[in-house]
């Protein structure tokens, strides 16, 4: 039960856009309720990337240095003094957000609305709280969640993104039986296929601009279907060409009457605007994918089909369901999301990866999981 | 149970715009599920106006004569064969859309949504289904609501404006102690207010650019509190004036935090844009109002903070609650939002008063209510 | 379009009590809004065996002649007037109940409460209803749902059992990632199990009296474990045993926090009793044997852990779910549910090998299939 | 901010069965995210009563000396180190049940049937934790819900099983325009009538063995109608008794159909009995009365009806819109319920009252209310 005194570890440091600096770091016992976790997997973000690329990640500004990081998984080293049911040794996946467990949203089951939950590697509250990309965190003991034996570290990491979709299936009641449109199938889309599917849905299309991701989509059995958009036209009537585009998909899918649940993963105006017109009646949006702050919307179209436009934020309770789901199977070959993998001390590499989004050898980047560090001998 | 065998009766027919002409219809006697009413009381909507200013209402054109009116109740003068539960003489609510009873939609409690239903004096479908207008109506048993004792016939044509909002209220899961702002305070946002007090709403806060609509909506009860909105500014910057607007209003009513639910009832782009804002996170926003084809909407502002754009049409299963609602006392003084009334007769002078909004002694207008024609006596 | 005029057609008649007798029926056409199937395919529930066994099912006592069956699909060879969208050839399911589509229950989608319901098959109604174990049935057209291509006119007749556990299980929520626990894996058990695993059960698990069946389910993947009760004691402390009982078999399957859902399909007194222990806290028992009229409940140990007892009757709204699914091969190998296969000459022979419980080959019985009549040459 | 520094208070010690002693107790200041508040009222429960009577409440038996008392309210005193948003002076309901914060049910919103749960007052867990027949309590500061202005002490100590009723009405979803039927009309079922009336339920009806409790319900306006069941006997055919007792009642009511929810608030097995036979087909019964641990149930009228069963174990997030309710005036002379008051110095003599129900002046006993200690002043 003695925490491990490492006299430091390894961290990767994001001091400003593209300033990222690999840094000892003093390693501190785990305080009451807390545990110490040696992170052997963090999968890297959009959000990651835009601290990284711009130095801030939409309104939220780096204003000291920061360690990136919250998709992740490692070993328990050591745990504080109150801990109950985590021993050291457990395999575990890191839930991120630390809720303060008094206002109304987390005693209400919403702890992800909660205004002060301070999020790992996000420059939102300050002081800044670091995130994963570092070789031992310590966390509050009740955000551990055990792996399943199934589960691999890599796995853990995914739980972080799956719980973003599992969130939002939960907002949008989605069920068996239901089909479901996804416009956009970068790593969060296609987990939006994967949990479509895992909840009975009796289709899944997809819908994006870059062939090469529909079929990975396809090929990999997340979509049962898929449409590439024209690109993006800057003409004055967006709004109905909007419509026409999405009716040539739907009638490509036999789906005139359109979809019960659009995920919409890209964020980009012309497929929300989109999604509208692709949900069938009494049918749902889901707004996943950030990015257009204001939206010009065909909002007679949604209310007087009683078309819903449900926000989804992060996620709550989900940590079990996605374990629970990734050791199962039913995510089809959810580890191909994985596509590139990196040692902790090559995270800068990996950045600059995700910012080409082709490799050397022009295959599509996915996911960039970063394990640990070079020296590392687990 | 023989049908009144009345060989003619008066109807308000329009005939295009501006051209409503008070004509002999013949009556016939009720078909198998069907029963007579004597039509005593019809309130004259928003969707009647636009047909009898402009012969059409958004996309609906009139394609023949029509007889408008669809908020309405009356007397049962005949009742056809196979109808069981209802009398000669029976007091009812007319409750004016008939849906198919065939498609998922009906079997499913959501028959506002059914494709297939037929809506007096609207049209949409074709040829169109007659309204309430005339001095008699045939229309199917199991649509017409027994009024219980202490129900007026002009709360009996209450209790279809009063359906829209519950059954808004429905699907915003309205509950006791939640707070409630409402744009835009006509008859539509009135009940809006209404109900969300009956349904043990904590604050209700009633939001117009016209003041002596908000002091009706105060003085009478209806709200605990009111913002008067600069009238409409053209500038460059709306969206940032809207926040900037519902920021003063939220100030004022020191609900920093924003309200649970908010029924946009105006359907101006503006208002809908004030809404999301106004909105608490986890919040609602029910589009009630209609309008605005295409609204920009600050949408990251409602997605990130989990606040729902819910489109509400008509209504399903809500009338055994809207009586009950209106004879148990619970409304307030709602009849005082039957401003002016008018028999069947001077249906025309209804409408151009209607189209002005203030009567000759500059009162205002919010609902207007027809009665039975001049020479109908009983 | 004109229906076709047999002159007569071959039925299983009821007299009474084990008096089933094979007669010539005349074939009318169908009526308006009715359409007349050739059926192909009936499954035989246990009411149908209440009735051949004893003349009556529970309350519902036999008054006059009336054809079994109510798990039927086949082919429309007639369509009445007034019917839409299907066609001559159409291949369909037989939705059996007749919902009167004018009360509160059907007009708000709960139709299988309906009180003017009238069932094929059942003899709760008087004049009875006549089921499908005939050669042809008039049913409304709005009640025969298209087989999928991927469905056989078997899986439409389990499209009938498999509805009764698709309500129940939306009754209770049952959700991504529940445990479940099936008590009795007769066909309604085994399709219990299948349902929940096509909902995503992390875990299923089935108890039984009966290791044959335990062995079934198991074998074929419906259950994820098994566990054998020893066969019910009549001793006095019965409510006790049965804690004791449920008790081993949690400790055999690891869950010693009880079940997030206990499906109870015996109807059996102890079975009931062990369910409101299995289940876990917070969780659900659903009912859906009958059997005991009145049960010895240990109803605090229900209340103040929350565990809620709730019944299921029929369903509504579920046949495109339950086809979708049967298309779909989540069920597993459900066919295997259909050991026994018989003509509609043979139907006495087919409820006698119900009453029996296994064949000549001792192999279980778990459900029968009546086809065509021998002449039949579909 | 500085905590004072008493040097002792008075307590109310429960020792054993009936040997409740007044003690000097030592008053710490409060820890990290403590405040101290000086209890200004305390209403008795009814398992304080068990306590003080036997010694134990069902299963959980006194293991060591204990304060009673949780329903309270009282004055903030002193805020440990880390508490904000709370400050001396503030007026506050308490909270009695400490949840864990990390598992799964506090996670999710439903804090109530957490297993680590410590409640002031109860001996389930140990130690035991204190109650608030004290002067002084120490508690966390987020679980001290400040009163609005128009809330007294008595309403602050109201709202806590005021809660329960809360709870209990949203799992079951009352809502507007539903019948309720409530069995026992002692405090908790007075305020199911009250909390009924406030969620718009368009008839309340209350039944009850003592016609004193009934009329106390219908002339203060609690229940629209009432019914007074004959004394419990005990013959052969008790479940068929029920069953005529309840029918007598519904004839009486005109409510043959049953109501959409009953409170069941007695415990008593005939009430449950009853409480199944008065639902109405689809509805709902909410078992909040204990006191049976097993219930012989006539549990096929209740699942072939859809009734389902709903237990309800205290609350959770509940005290601010408790508070709200008790403020906006809506739940009417609630504070009628109070029928008695003591000092903390007199509790012994309040108990004692208790157990005989009556008052010297025949006065019915139901709710009695524990106020500061004699030598308080403030």
């Amino acid at each position: 039960m003695s925490p491990v005194a490492l006299s430091s570890q390894l961290a990767a440091v994001l001091h400003g856009k593209r300033d990222l600096r690999l840094e000892q770091r003093t390693l501190w016992p785990p305080q009451h309720g807390f545990a110490q976790v040696k992170v052997l997997a963090t999968g890297l973000c959009g959000s990651d990337l835009h601290y990284y690329a711009h130095g801030r990640n939409g309104d939220f500004v780096l204003r000291s240095p920061l360690i990136l990081g919250h998709e992740a998984a490692g070993v328990v080293t050591a745990v504080g003094p109150g801990v109950k049911g985590l021993s050291v040794g457990a395999r575990v996946a890191i839930e991120a957000g630390i809720m303060c467990n008094k206002c109304s949203f987390c005693s209400s089951g919403r702890y992800n609305l909660c205004k002060d939950l301070r999020f790992c590697s996000s420059a939102k509250t300050f002081p800044h709280l670091d995130g994963t990309l570092q070789s031992y965190i310590n966390h509050p003991a009740h955000l551990l969640h055990p792996l399943p034996e199934a589960c691999s570290f890599d796995d853990g990491a995914l739980a972080e993104p799956l719980s973003v979709l599992l969130h939002a299936s939960r907002r949008c009641q989605l069920s068996q039986g239901q089909t479901v449109l996804v416009f956009g199938v970068g790593a969060i889309g296609l987990l939006a296929c994967s949990v479509a599917k895992s909840k009975g849905a009796s289709r899944v299309v997809a819908v994006d601009i870059n062939q090469a991701r529909l079929d990975f989509a396809t090929s990999n059995g997340f979509a049962d279907d898929s449409f590439c958009l024209p690109m993006g036209d800057k003409t004055d009537d967006a709004l109905g060409r909007a419509k026409e585009n999405i009716q040539a998909a739907l009638d490509k899918f036999g789906a005139t009457d359109g979809f019960h649940v659009v995920f919409e993963c890209t964020g980009a105006e012309p497929c929300i605007q989109m999604s509208v017109h692709a949900a069938a009646i009494g049918g749902k949006v889901m707004l996943i994918g950030m990015g257009s702050r204001n939206v010009l919307l065909p909002l007679s179209a949604a209310a007087t089909r009683e078309v819903d436009l449900i926000g989804s934020f992060r996620y709550a309770n989900t940590y079990p369901e996605a374990l629970d789901l990734l050791a199962s199977g039913k995510l089809g070959p959810i580890n191909r999301l994985i596509t590139h993998r990196f040692t902790l001390n090559e995270t800068r590499s990996a950045f600059d990866l995700l910012i080409r989004g082709l490799d050397e050898e022009n295959r599509i980047v996915i996911k960039v999981v970063i394990g640990p560090s070079d020296e590392s001998t687990s």
